[in-house]
């Protein structure tokens, strides 16, 4: 599902198999996904390539100990859920994941405006790419959304899926035969024209579409990664980057396991309220009936009060 | 040439006449250019939105002044000079600048890999592309290099450039006439399936090719313009994003002639010797005749300091 | 009291007499103090040296726009408050600002934690320091508080006060005394001992003590600029820099009035609630009596909760 | 030397002998020195917490590879070199370092100018620093340079540095000793006076003076480590942050040694040629003889240029 070739597979069985010793903090988790290719939309995968520390890194950093800094279990989840939900991000910083990323063009340019992490991307312009593009399943098929212009609405009916499926499935061939045949080269590398030489792979390549796949090799910190997660766990994030962000839950979970459930607490189930927000909570809770007239938030905010605080 | 429709043409002038006092340093050069459009490429575009500082704040930022910091032109430009030549690179981070640009995809992909910049893309989420790509002209048209995996050799034949133009051109067009079909629109925005609503636009926008127009703001300090074009105005960048590093170039000489005056001189023009390199350099200027083999460089580096020295 | 020479002041004015006109966005509220020193504490100033955009920057960044790209004030307003509501943060990194501060060591060790910003300090390997320190004012005196490791409980009786000021100033006077001596020169720049030169700037500076005055030009975004705020105009940061972060929330309500009620609004006067704060605030709404035990809250974060809810 | 606790080197011991296996890759010479302290200066240290990745990161990430991504040494090697030679500098942010830093205020506040790092100090709001101040020893007791003035001349004679050292040490200790007069608690953490509470811990560091010692985490990649080296390395660096980069060669060395020589070849025994330079260099090796003033460079860049080439 994942695509690997051969050789792809024996490198990883490889890299899998070679364990040695360490003085370093060790990820029970991480070590037993280390490598391994998990999948993600059609052809796309997550592999944890390496990583620098776990929970007690955070701790040792904000306690600046000599030793691994950790203390009672209990404490140490104390002080990282009390770091979390203060904002001092700092300790986060001190431990780092390293991914390879397989993910279609259009999720890429998403991605990497998050500034805070290193890349190195499979370059096009060096190396040919593969025939492998991103086609939806059918329930991800969603019409434009009616009331939010960034978004998706219900899901397209059956046969108008199987249209827009054929219209993309066919693009993306013709998009991919075209780019070979600029090359001059067939699906074996073999020249189709001998007597001449193909387009320069930089320019080739513009003629494949956004939902080709590129990968990359991709660091950030525990810090940033959270701070990723935020943005594209979030239910209105596009559905393709999601699913890497679901991915990257699961890996955090294994990694760090304390700040995961901080994480989970303090920031994917948590709320902001503004400060109208509060005056009207605090009217509320004096046992005050409070309508959106009697405030000044705006309608948007209102309603996402309202859905939060499940009032009707 | 740069396409753009009446409003855009229009919402420039007036921004443009709008003129105001200011005690701020003010750049004549960057003034003149405010606002319009640079044309680069087919479609492409660069213009200059605002700017902070100018030659002046880098000294007066190097001085921590309590005035403008300048003195006489002679001796700013001598700071200039000295701060570009020791890396003394922070007084360079206190000019600021904000472009609008257009440009292709494939072009933003390498372009954004400079992460010290702030970014606001156009959202192909929100809104609806144009039917705007690129196309190279015949003579921009390369095959692939032989010596240089990365990178163009020769201009390739009349009639062969001309089949990869239609190629180029035809699935550009079809990509496009797939793109609206999906959103079930036409060119005017009219829908064309009454029965039925449009596929989301996030999903639509993945059938387009890599050489579609986008656009954005991008603001970057004076420091990391000059690191930008330090890389992407280099014979080795490809053509594309080349064409826009040399508009700035004249937009940088525009807007702080002595800085661009140094970066010249001490980046574009100038060259790094290894350790290796100035042994032989040595040895040279004592007299000795030196070969390659007489070195620890690689061929590749022999090479480019053969070339680098215009010796034979 | 900003202990301008009259040289400085002199600079200050020239700058402020020279006007020109720009087809920039002017913003009116900081032209009226642009390079004016606005005292803080006993021999510190916030100067602002130079700016770029204004809220109109924001909302123009936000719509990739061709012209000004403002619209009604209202919509404006508007859209201005839903991208800091939903954290959407990169069109606020549209405008800048550059300040030139003077403030004590200890106070910029603290401000130069915040890295997303540019800086160029008065460098005390190559110039003298002056003798200006801070010494607080004594109703700044506070004890170490009781309950918090990390924070001012009650202000200090006179008596012990007077001590306190008299230990820091004298200490102070000896330090910087030394100083000089240790650079053979008395204050007004002349040799103590012929025989002798002075110890090199770079050494003699480590006997001045953390609360001398330095100074520096630093420049950031807007966005970078609120949460340097959020986190230094709070009431459980140290009273020194907070002072300085309570001048520069009136510098961005001059700059930015609408970016700066909605900071206010959903950053300074907003809380966070945690997923567990959620669920008992709904069943308080829902008319149940709820305590700390029928939570997961900790202690320490249900104490936040009921002061924050107004609830006893 | 590095004035460890007991605690401390017990805290140190058990972490160097827990040891655990990994699948990740490791570096034998880094585990060597793990956690163990590296004095520098009189009372600082340098301690490796942590890594990731070795040289083999920086090329399986230049060649975005499925396994290890190492082959041959002599290949590996020389893409290394390519890779720093041409400034392609992202492989090398791949790999990661942590250390443990005790360091001078004066030196910390130096360093921490490198922004692209995470940074854990212990904090002297919350705890209370120890009695330990760095003084130089006679030898790099140096007077003001006379040409340059920012640097250091000869070394002061014995009478004179031991006048300055006697000036330096009684200060410090008195500065101390009125910090815990201050904070109203003894060496061993007695209170003094029964009837008070002591001043806050924030405002009582503030007579401490800049040769205090302090301490942090400093975490960052390779590619930013050899940033810090090229310039910290450097001759011009003020001694005392030199004494630390230094110590950091060695374990750049013990770390990456593939990169650690291409490091020294290609930027510490590299220069830079302007485009001056570069025409006069040509003119020489022509047979012509070339004084200042046929060139267009600066005094200052002719004395360097002379200097380098070893011509007189």
């Amino acid at each position: 599902m994942t695509n690997l070739t051969d050789q792809q597979s024996l490198d990883i069985k490889a890299a899998r198999e070679a364990v040695q010793p360490t003085r370093r903090t060790v990820s029970k988790g991480l070590e037993d996904i280390l490598y391994e290719a998990i999948p993600v939309l059609d052809h796309g995968f997550i592999r944890v390539i390496d990583y620098m520390g776990d929970d007690g890194a955070v701790v040792q950093a904000a306690r600046v100990s000599y030793g691994r800094g950790t203390k009672k279990v209990s404490e140490d989840r104390g002080l990282i859920h009390y770091l979390l939900r203060h904002w001092h991000t700092t300790p986060f910083e001190m431990a780092e994941i390293k991914l390879h990323v397989k993910l279609p063009i259009f999720v890429a340019r998403q991605w990497i405006r998050h500034r805070m992490a290193n890349v190195n991307e499979y370059s096009a312009r060096y190396s040919i790419l593969d025939r492998e593009f991103y086609i939806p399943s059918p329930e991800n098929l969603a019409a434009q959304s009616v009331q939010n212009r960034q978004g998706r609405g219900e899901v397209v009916g059956t046969e108008e899926a199987e249209r827009v499926l054929r219209v993309l499935r066919d693009d993306s061939q013709q998009s991919y035969d075209h780019y070979l045949d600029l090359l001059n080269q067939d699906d074996t590398g073999r020249q189709i024209r001998d007597e001449e030489r193909g387009l320069a792979r930089e320019l080739a390549r513009m003629n494949l579409s956004l939902n080709f796949y590129t990968q990359w090799y991709w660091k950030t910190d525990l810090h940033n990664l959270m701070n990723f997660l935020r943005l594209r766990a979030d239910p209105h994030a596009q559905y393709e980057i999601r699913a890497y962000a679901q991915v990257m839950l699961d890996i955090l979970k294994k990694w760090v396991p304390h700040t995961y459930e901080a994480f989970r607490e303090h920031r994917l189930e948590s709320a902001i309220f503004s400060g109208e927000a509060i005056k009207a909570l605090r009217r509320m809770l004096a046992g005050e009936r409070v309508e959106h007239a009697d405030t000044k938030m705006s309608k948007r905010e209102w309603d996402e009060f309202v859905r939060t605080l499940q009032i009707s």
